[in-house]
């Protein structure tokens, strides 16, 4: 995050962040979020987002977000123009009509955006194309009986 | 990163590190990189990948993956039971075939890996759903002329 920015001031004041994992039914949202700054406007009163205050650390969130992870400031990396902000995760609230049956991430319900920063552009996620940690074992001489 | 690891040592040791962006024809590679371990075998010749030093920082990096970084190590922090390396990055190699007309990459031609870990899988991109910066003005009152 630029030093600029509101959040930044936020962040740094509060020990506190939240990140909400952004899907394609709240692009429009979260692009505005990514587009005005706190410091001029209420943007969840632009958006309609509804606020909630976190009673885990002191920052807020929008509930209609699908996944919410809220966040302790453990540490903060200044890198050339950024700086990065690293947390403890506090607590995840996950909308339950995103888990499977084995209470598991369904990334497919969740239906996350895709940044692409160069073009400035939002992608979908698309079809499930393979195990991880396992289709990588047709490299293995080794059989397992 | 794990302690455990032997690329944790090698990125120590070395001050430096390559990221592969991993595509979906290279997808099985990519998966064996993850389960195996350079301490015990030379990942390169089991998959058949071309082993290449950097000219620019002390490490290798597979000339089949569409983008490279080249990255000189910044920082290390410690995260519970990880380290997280930050580099400077020296340099990006790129496929030519995954730009577009204005150098940019182009995302779709990439065709880069989304990895779930909650449930050890690979997802492809989607489609392009959206502009970023863009289409959230549609909440914004001022009108440009």
């Amino acid at each position: 995050m630029r030093k600029a920015t509101y959040t930044h001031a936020c962040i740094v004041e509060r020990k506190a962040f939240t990140i909400g994992i952004a899907c394609e039914s709240r692009m429009v949202e979260a692009d505005y979020m990514g587009i005005a700054s706190g410091r001029d406007v209420d943007k969840f009163a632009v958006t309609g987002l509804t606020f909630v205050k976190s009673e885990l650390v002191d920052a807020p969130y929008a509930s209609e977000f699908p996944v919410v992870l809220e966040c302790r400031l453990l540490h903060i990396v200044e890198i050339g123009l950024h700086t990065q902000f690293i947390g403890e995760v506090k607590d995840v609230k996950i909308d339950g009509a995103c888990l499977d049956a084995e209470g598991h991430v369904d990334v497919g319900k969740l239906d996350p955006l895709a940044f692409a920063p160069d073009t400035g552009a939002y992608f979908a996620l698309g079809a499930l194309i393979g195990g991880a940690y396992s289709i990588g074992k047709s490299f293995t001489t080794e059989t397992s009986s």
